[in-house]
């Protein structure tokens, strides 16, 4: 029987969507099947960041977006963040020792099929729309997620 | 057989807890079985607001008492808190979106009798006295929030 | 059959590494198998404070170096850190109710053979030498983290 593994990336930050993606490749590549729900900040990691269509915000949606930002590569660390210094270094240590950097790991995830879930309640608030997110992002309700849990061998908050 | 939820909720931050109280109250209305254990900074999320006396503490347990947040709805925020600007933000973005608020999920948790445990070590540092804590809060040692997640089907250090 | 608990270190900081370290030592205590895997900044609990020797690094990693703490005992909050405020007022606090430190926990999981492995990718781009590291510590890579997840009862990331 096929093992499973599933993730629910609470956080919005680029180390911690990092290890998140990198245990979801390395599953995959073991054969297990892999689950991802991005909840909360962890939307922010699977923004399209190409769109150009402009939408229509409320005030607190506009100013979330002038905040948050646009595509993963851009999330700061969890950890000696200290004002993008730390994300920049850590981008730059992954490439001195031939590591692939985070967009590569989303890329891989998203054509390996790894299942990307939303989180309907976290969408509805921060008001995105279904086109600012990746289109492989199906939105779900918390209980499907614990279903989906239920049936998992592994399941992490990160 | 019923399924089981266990989280153990470890931070002290408003979307965090809130996270782990819609799961919390989703796997009860689903019919699972649903304990949340707060250790160290979790437990702040569960101060009884409105206690009036004075309790004897120490310079260490004043100084903590004068810096940290009364009760959940004034927690900060894990991520573009902002100095609390982030925080008053969510809850606007939630009230517009018709979502209840973590003090919502919270008394919904007390009245579905979702199992609140407390950590006995943390309490004890943190010199919380017992009626400080909502009255539904046992505190239990470390080995017993084990045994709970040993026989849970789901289990999430939030 | 034995129970097996496994946590994924992925936090730098003191109250979070002490979390999971009374977890690991609590679940040897009752007969559990465990085993911590320490990734990203987690490695920064497992440096071996007092190597003398001076070793090759390039730029990145110097830096790195000078920013982070050496060993557990100086790593910060997650939470009211304040400066470092909010680390001593924890240590402060636990030696008051007579709790053990973080480096007592450490030395008691070291001595009940609760296995330490450390994340080949993390150890790679950080630039951490083996000798920096705690002998117990063995490097592996993610699919063996897997594998030993799947083996286990209880899964936390943290």
């Amino acid at each position: 029987m096929e093992k499973k593994l599933n993730l629910l990336v609470f956080s919005g930050e680029y180390d911690k969507v990092l290890a998140a993606l990198i245990l979801a490749n390395g599953a995959k590549d073991m054969g297990m099947e892999v689950t991802i729900f991005f909840a909360f900040w962890g939307l922010l990691a699977v923004r399209e960041g190409n769109v150009e269509e402009h939408f229509e915000k409320n005030f607190f949606e506009k100013t979330l977006e002038m905040f948050t930002p646009k595509e993963a590569e851009e999330l700061p660390l969890s950890y000696m963040n200290m004002g993008g210094m730390g994300q920049g270094m850590l981008k730059k240590m992954m490439q001195q020792s031939n590591k692939p950097i985070l967009n590569d790991f989303l890329e891989g995830a998203r054509k390996k099929n790894i299942k990307f879930y939303g989180c309907k309640l976290s969408q509805e608030v921060m008001g995105f729309k279904e086109e600012e997110l990746i289109p492989e992002l199906e939105i779900i309700e918390v209980n499907k997620y614990l279903e989906d849990a239920l049936k998992s061998d592994i399941q992490l908050f990160i």
